[in-house]
């Protein structure tokens, strides 16, 4: 255990500074209609707990050591959580799962309407690689830049998130094989992580030797961190989670717990954690530590 | 004139071999689900000019000379009519402008359902990027690549077309200044026509001062092109333009013939479509011809 390198305080304190540089991460100068900006600032600045951006940050560090790398990587931190946000905007719209409150505040479409929050989401997408490719000016070199591009456009799009997304939806009108809940996981949750991990590595100047091994962390560490949702969903505590616990049961959605039983869905994270820490102690990083850390923290997470 | 540069034949041509590079875009091997693929297809091969990806084509050969460029421009042609493509489908939503049928066909949401359509929009737009990203391995600077994901981001987002449609709608509750129908004009049509002509121009090696007056051509070009829409819509052919003409009136939206009337509208193409050709000139390319006879091509159109 690790729970010396990664507090409570360096995860809030990480938190707080990618929000603040989410907050003038669209240039004040930009020609954007101020009620579009607006509805993209509300939802970038409604909270949470800032995962992948923490986790592009401390990959960056466990290459590279600590502080070098980290202006550079903000910039990509800020384009992952934008994807994230964006893609809770286009969730909860009526048309998909038809959602009013999102962390304890009204829903994006509900506060400025459905076409906004169409646009809001579709500019912070389009935004995400603006950021993307502000890292050049920074240090990072341009087929390092280049290659983030790459990633996040496959793992975000239609083969990565969105298509997870899709199968969901797809799911919801009957399919129930574990496979299929495999695949959704895994794309809808899984491949933002194993961006925001690759990302920092490659910001850091890891190896393709490091990326594999890292990109194996990421992956179970993406499951693990799904499954665990699916359990915080039925026996986790309502004010903790800031939402509705039970949702996923009230929407007939195909979980973990609903197909292997809550005993070994517990016994899965474990699991799957415990290999994630194996995979990345192949990387041979020089410093490791929050990385291992964050993987501990988010098996035990109540929120 | 330069009619006898850029014939019927020669727009028919290359959209075709557009056509063919859009099918195969998203990779066959990656984990799409099928019919998330069918949506993103059925709106890519929904036919349509393709004067987007054409003007890419011709602005990279309007630099470099016939040919050279050909191969490492047609991910970036693809890309942007990905992006073009999406804004309909987002467009179509019945929570934006609701329509039915687009090109003769239903749109998508009504073939594919609401959630799907939304989730094929996103899937474009993500590949967008990704298709400009493999532009690197064609033989161009990686820099260069990503000047054009910069670009692309920052005239298709939340600054450029998104920002564009934003407007469009806040307008639709009230607002009629020719300012405002400018700004909408600007970035909902023109500034993707910027994104064409400049990003082939970057792809055939332009020089600074190239694409600044590349920028002005595209500009006025973009500008023509809108209002030459506002007026086809009031007085054009609608099996010739393949939608109901007068849409714009019963969804009470202002255009230029509404604002300026139509006898000025009329003359605006034309003096916009003469400034363009002017500032083409400024740009002392190689192979001008093409992007002239377009020019022409598209202030004369009837669809």
């Amino acid at each position: 255990m690790n729970a010396s390198v990664v507090t409570a305080d360096y995860l809030s304190r990480t938190a707080y500074e990618i929000e603040q540089a989410l907050r003038t991460s669209v240039p004040q100068e930009w020609p954007v209609p101020a009620k579009l900006r607006e509805a993209m600032l509300y939802s970038l600045e409604a909270g949470g707990k800032r995962l992948r951006p923490i986790l592009v940050l401390a990959a960056a560090e466990a290459v590279r050591g600590e502080g070098s790398t980290y202006e550079a990587a903000m910039p990509v931190a800020c384009a992952i959580e934008m994807i994230h946000t964006y893609s809770l905007i286009h969730d909860d719209l009526p048309a998909m799962d038809n959602d009013d409150y999102r962390r304890g505040k009204p829903t994006n479409h509900k506060v400025f309407g459905e076409a906004m929050a169409i646009l809001a989401g579709d500019g912070l997408l389009s935004h995400a690689f603006y950021a993307v490719s502000q890292t050049a000016s920074l240090g990072v070199p341009s087929e390092v830049a280049l290659a983030i591009v790459s990633d996040l456009a496959k793992l975000s799009g239609a083969s990565g998130m969105v298509g997870g997304q899709a199968a969901d939806i797809l799911g919801e009108q009957g399919v129930t094989s574990l496979t299929e809940l495999e695949y959704i996981h895994l794309h809808k949750t899984s491949d933002l992580i194993v961006f925001s991990i690759t990302s920092g590595a490659r910001i850091g100047g890891a190896t393709p030797e490091q990326l594999a091994a890292l990109e194996e962390f990421a992956r179970k560490l993406g499951l693990a961190f799904q499954v665990r949702d699916d359990i915080l969903d039925l026996v986790g505590d309502e004010t903790k989670l800031g939402k509705p616990v039970q949702s996923d049961v009230q929407q007939q959605k195909v979980t973990y717990p609903f197909i292997i039983g809550m005993e070994q869905s517990l016994e899965l994270v474990k699991r799957l954690t415990k290999e994630s820490k194996e995979a990345l102690r192949q990387a041979n990083l020089s410093m490791p530590e929050k990385l291992l850390s964050i993987a501990d923290y988010l098996m035990n997470r109540d929120h």
